[in-house]
């Protein structure tokens, strides 16, 4: 109790790239995470810099940036770079951290982003080389399980396959349960086994909420000493290349339980509600958070 | 690991008050009840015994009643008997197990059953002497927090509220988070203080997925040694005197995460799953679950 939790929003990528009202328009993105910064939120991942081809709705990486890092310069802001090219982007619009993607799932991992683990290690090698000083988080997607493969029950092949990543030179790593299979009880065990492997490895998590487990999973990880969890306004997210994921775990739902549980969030539930209901409004009521269906009671 | 968790499924009764599509016929109520045996559960709060005028949707309990202990005799088949007049009822067609409801907060006692405290404790302690061989569960709702008052924050309270019961025979108390406001710090320090005042009771945990947190509360109140723990099909339910109260955590999801973490429940999820599909075609649509949405993907 008492114990700082810091709390990673991801919606402004994970859920703007799912929602299917459309494009966003850039002005109520900028404006929805300047939301999210008021209630308190200090890290965002608020973007991607990816191929417009892919991903059309995030187009707009460049103009978001430089909006947001103009206005809130104190806040840890820093997208999704899947290669060099999108590495290099953001870096020269000044961004110093940054998150790169592989699945643990082979086949997912070809679904997803198109590559062999060893063409995504060799991605990863060649963003650290050329830009020593990007902070590159991994992303490790599929951690607990995949929409080809089933559950992974064998922690200590996720520790074997974080080894080359460590290697060069991974300092923090998000276990990511892209399609929301994960339990408690492994997310334990897959915790225990990588922190004991790494123990200078900075350890984050992100839960879908897709069996309704993301918070249980969440805070079974701050139990853990996991004190980096991500989440998304109004739960939106999903992967579209992950049949059958829904939404990530609701940041306002999780921030709510933190507040009441006597971690310290330092974010207002009051203001993130609200940055949420206004969110819900724009993508035409996409969202599966919780706090905001009661308070419209 | 490994240990067994016994579910009390309270769909039909909890579940079946609440819905906003009509009267169920009663032949369907059974053929529900008929699925949930069917995937393994043993325990199942099925309907009450209160007056029609107030819950007309259970105005079949006797009809019900006789039809499930003839087909399902082996089955801790148990109905909800708000008063003597009730408990009769359901005494004189052969039950010998029932659930008896007190609310915590006094203003939610008054507007959810029409008594003071000392009204309801003397309704206990009525039945009790009728019926001396009727095991009488006590329901305590809004134990962690009501609609009117806010969270119940002093867990010792309680304790002392729980004295009376106590001592006029209660050996089975149910914890229920009407208005799902409970967190998992403030269900562990609850079981903990009653754990310590009363080592003999029996209790048994009841969680609202109000605002997402049913599942972690639950599995909380697992950890914490409660073995018996209550859910609802589909997670239907709410309470028609709670403003803002929704579904219950749902038993299909709480059968699928405690079986993944490798507890006893021997209830088939497949099975469960698929009583919850029917189930939510004949109240047309209404479910909260997680697997429901998944499965028809």
């Amino acid at each position: 109790m008492g114990k700082k939790v810091e709390i990673y929003e991801v919606g402004p990528r994970d859920g703007f790239q799912s929602v299917s009202c459309g494009q966003i328009p850039t002005g109520v993105k900028i404006d929805i995470i300047g939301r999210i910064v008021e209630s308190g939120v200090k890290h965002i991942e608020y973007t991607s810099f990816v191929s417009p081809k892919a991903i059309p709705q995030l187009a707009d990486a460049a103009e978001v940036t430089r909006a947001v890092m103009e206005k809130y310069p104190e806040i840890d802001l820093f997208p999704l770079v899947p290669n060099k090219h999108g590495a290099g982007a953001a870096y020269n619009l000044g961004l110093r951290r940054a998150v790169n993607v592989v699945s643990l799932s082979a086949s997912h991992n070809k679904a997803n982003i198109n590559r062999t683990h060893e063409q995504s290690l060799n991605a990863y090698i060649e963003i650290k080389q050329a830009y020593p000083d990007l902070d590159l988080i991994i992303d490790l997607a599929t951690a607990f399980g995949c929409p080809f493969e089933g559950k992974f029950n064998e922690p200590e092949k996720v520790a074997e396959f974080l080894v080359d990543y460590v290697e060069a030179g991974m300092t923090t790593c998000c276990l990511c349960d892209t399609v929301g299979i994960a339990d408690p009880a492994q997310t334990k065990a897959l915790l225990s086994i990588l922190k004991n492997s790494f123990p200078n490895l900075d350890l984050m998590v992100h839960f879908h909420d897709t069996r309704g487990a993301g918070l249980a999973n969440t805070l079974t990880s701050i139990e853990m000493g996991v004190n980096k969890v991500q989440a998304a306004l109004g739960g939106l997210g999903g992967c579209p290349f992950a049949p059958g994921a829904s939404g990530n775990l609701s940041s306002e739902d999780l921030v709510w339980i933190l507040n009441e549980m006597g971690y310290e969030t330092e974010i207002s539930f009051e203001s993130l509600l609200s940055a949420a209901k206004y969110q819900a409004g724009v993508v035409q009521g996409a969202y599966s958070g919780h706090q905001i269906n009661i308070q419209n009671k």
